[in-house]
């Protein structure tokens, strides 16, 4: 991220994370009609009216971009700039009426990201990384937290059946030499990072939706993000994310998923 | 719960925990000093402090009563009228920023709880279940949702670390016949069981303060809550939990959980 991301690619941004927090906030913990997808992981009808309605402001702004959304199949994913939004990442805390779920935003420049927003429109909280920019939480910069060793280190992750067997006894090991373990949160658990409140994060099974907007973010606030072997995560990673406040944190992770 | 809970004990409960809900939302995010307990689990200045101040309240309105709380020693636990309170229910949510923590306070007449009330001060939102009253969620009625399978039901737990190798394997087995599972929520997780937005909550290690106001909200609710053998909680119960908010999961429920 070394080129600055323009003021005008952050605003239309933040009118994305408006649109979506408008109807986020009308259907929360109102009745939402749900089905399972193939994954058996659910999707409501709100998620395919919130990317519907970006997609349109997208379309009207940046008739030149292109668009990758968790719902609809992509839009000119080969054009200089690509929008990859997630209307609504935690479906399952949004149906089970949790306020930790979000709106994903983010901008990628010839495959890399330069900028992501994270937007959880019932506390109203939204994290922004650009580019050549410190994070903001609600427009405030804000930076990671020192974690001084890994004992110290407060872990998470939004549930264990993101993990397959082995993988779950990498990340359980390494969560007994934590300091504590806390659940749930989906993106909004890697803006409370950004703030300084966890240290680390380890998942797996995301998609270039679920990760884009985060890596900004957790970057521009002094932490690191990547795949299980410490490698940029882009279109072709394999789904599985550690991301850590402290960058020294983020070796000690990689060596004990590794062994 | 026969007799009704008369008004001025809601109205005492609800002042604890305005009280209780006013000292969190200052905290909440900011510098918070907290060290471990002999359990692993951390504890905060914050808990210390709000049970302080509602044990003070306590002292000046219902000198005659007991207090049983999460951080200090009993006081007349043999009283006709013990209260239980957990200042912070949901610590680790606390420290880490999100608002899935709460203020619980319980009322047990000669041993059967007869009043709940769950207080998320960051949301605002309130739940309080009374003998003889229909459980209210922000002082509307509420009640749980009809669920017509097992495959059908939403099933929630605060962490996998909360149950041991066996009973982990037994929930576990629970969870995947069930629609999806959640995360995360500690007593949040019950006042939306009982606001229909979940049907099975199972979970283990849970000590009379963290149960005792989950209850009468839960059973106000027309939902069912037991330990894991169908029994009802008491001070005797060994920590493991059932709230299911239609009552047929709840026999579902314990026969997975014994198979």
């Amino acid at each position: 991220m070394d080129a600055t991301c323009p003021d005008h690619f952050i605003a239309l941004a933040e009118r994305l994370a408006d649109c979506a927090g408008d109807l986020l906030r009308r259907h929360f913990r109102a009745t939402v009609t749900a089905t399972s997808k193939a994954d058996r992981t659910p999707v409501s009808e709100v998620d395919w009216m919130v990317e519907q309605e970006m997609r349109a402001i997208l379309r009207a702004q940046r008739p030149e971009d292109g668009v990758i959304g968790e719902e609809f199949d992509p839009h000119q994913p080969d054009a200089p700039y690509v929008w990859v939004i997630d209307p609504l990442d935690g479906t399952k805390a949004f149906l089970t009426g949790r306020p930790l779920f979000g709106c994903l935003v983010a901008l990628l420049n010839e495959g890399r990201p330069i900028l992501g927003v994270i937007d959880q429109p019932i506390v109203r909280d939204r994290w922004i990384g650009a580019a050549g920019r410190p994070t903001t939480h609600n427009a405030r910069p804000i930076r990671t937290r020192a974690c001084a060793a890994l004992g110290d280190a407060v872990i998470g992750a939004t549930a264990p059946e993101m993990f397959d067997g082995a993988t779950e006894t990498n990340f359980r090991r390494l969560a007994a030499r934590c300091r504590f373990a806390v659940y749930g949160g989906d993106c909004i658990a890697y803006g409370l990072l950004a703030s300084g409140f966890q240290d680390l994060i380890v998942e797996s099974g995301l998609q270039l939706y679920d990760f884009a907007a985060l890596v900004p973010v957790v970057v521009g606030a002094g932490g690191r993000m990547t795949d299980w072997r410490g490698n940029p995560l882009d279109h072709n990673s394999d789904g599985r994310v550690i991301a850590a406040g402290d960058p020294r944190r983020h070796a000690d992770a990689i060596a004990a998923l590794r062994s």
